[in-house]
C-alpha cells in the first residue's frame, strides 16, 4: 500500500498542515515559523521540521516557511491538484449529509454517483445527482474507473458493499459504518467513527 | 490533559480493541490470541501485547485472552460503564444525522440537548428532543453539568460556539467543523473531518 518510505503517520499529518496553512493565509499571513505552526497544531517545532524533512528542504533556518509555497508543495505531494471522483453507497442520514455538504467539492472531491437499495430514496435528487438503485452499481459505475468509494450503509451491510466496490476497482474507501472492513492489501480504508473518538475522550474525563 | 503516563496513541487504540472484541464475541468466539487480534486490527501481536501491558497482565502465554473479561476491563479503563451526556450545537445536515443515529445511545452516549440559531429548525423534534434556540445555551445547559459537546456548525461559527461550551464547563468536544479549535489545556478536542482522511488516501493513489 505504501508507495515510498515516508511513514504513514507523517502522511496522515500533511492534510492538517495544509488546513492550517490555509487558515494562516486567510488571516493575512505569508510566512510562518515552525514554532508558530507547532503552536497551532499542538506539535513541537522539531516534530514539524522532521515531518517536512521527508520531502526535502523547506524554508531556511530563521526565516520561516513561505506559506503559499509550502502549501502548494504539500498539495502536490498529496495529489490534491486534481478533482477526485467519489462514489457513495448508502443514502440514509449520513449519506444525505455528505451529498448536501459542499466542503467535499470545494476541497476537490466530487461525488459523481450515489446508490441505495431503498425505494424511498432511489430516484431522489440531491443537487444534480439522482440516487440510483444499488443493483445498478456494477453496470453504472464499474465502467467509470472511480478511485474512491464512501460507504454509508448500516454496519451489517458494509462488508458486502465494500466487496462490490473493490471488485469494481475502488482503491480507497471512506467507511462510515461502525465496523472493520476486510480489503485486499492494495486497497486503503479510512474509518470515520465518532463513537471511537468519544470513547477515547472519556478515558480522560474521570 | 493526560491523567497518567499511558501514551495518548495507545489510549486512542483501546476503543478499536473494544470494537473488535465485540465483533469476535458476536461471531461466537470466547478466546482470542494476540496474533488473531493483530490480524483483525492490522497490527503486530507484539504491538498489541505492548499496548495492553500498560494496564497490567491480561491472559497467559499460550492461552490467549478471554474476550469478555478483556473487553470489560478495557471498557472500565475507558470509563464506558456509564451513560455520557452530550450536547449538540448545530442542527444542519450533519447535526440531524447525529440526532437520528441510534449508534450513539447504544454505545452509551446520549444527546440530551440540541441547539441551533435557525428558526427553520428551532422547535423541531427529533425523537423526544426538541431543538432549542442557541440563545438559551447558557441558561438551559450550563446548569446541567454536561461533559461532552458536539459541534456541527459551519467552520466560521465553530470557535465562538466552542468558547461558549468551554465557558459552560465542557471538557471534551467532538468537532465536525473543518477548522482547528483553540481550547484551554484541560479541554480535549477530537476532530471528525472526512476531507482530511480523503486527502491522506490520495497520497497513495498515484
Amino acid at each position: 500500500m505504501k508507495s515510498n518510505d515516508v511513514p504513514e503517520i507523517v502522511i496522515s499529518r500533511l492534510p492538517l498542515y495544509v488546513q492550517t496553512l490555509n487558515q494562516l493565509l486567510r488571516e493575512g499571513k505569508s510566512v510562518v515559523s515552525s514554532s508558530e505552526l507547532g503552536d497551532r497544531l499542538k506539535m513541537t517545532s522539531s516534530q514539524i521540521r522532521r515531518d517536512l524533512s521527508h520531502f526535502g528542504g523547506f524554508g531556511k533556518q530563521g526565516t520561516g516557511y513561505d506559506i503559499i509555497s509550502l502549501m502548494e508543495t504539500l498539495r502536490n505531494i498529496l495529489n490534491l491538484n486534481q478533482i477526485w471522483q467519489v462514489v457513495l453507497v448508502g443514502v440514509g442520514h449520513v449519506g444525505q449529509a455528505l451529498l448536501n455538504y459542499d466542503g467535499f467539492s470545494r476541497k476537490g472531491f466530487e461525488i459523481i454517483a450515489a446508490f441505495d437499495e431503498s425505494p424511498k430514496v432511489i430516484g431522489k435528487k440531491f443537487g444534480n445527482l439522482e440516487v440510483k438503485n444499488i443493483d445498478q452499481l456494477e453496470s453504472e459505475f464499474c465502467i467509470l474507473k472511480v478511485d474512491i468509494g464512501a460507504i454509508t450503509v448500516p454496519a451489517e451491510n458494509a462488508q458486502a458493499v465494500c466487496d462490490r466496490l473493490v471488485n469494481c476497482g475502488i482503491r480507497a474507501i471512506l467507511n462510515y459504518a461502525p465496523t472493520a472492513l476486510e480489503v485486499p492489501e492494495d486497497v486503503q480504508v479510512s474509518n470515520i467513527d465518532p463513537v471511537l473518538k468519544l470513547q477515547k475522550m472519556t478515558y480522560y474525563l474521570k
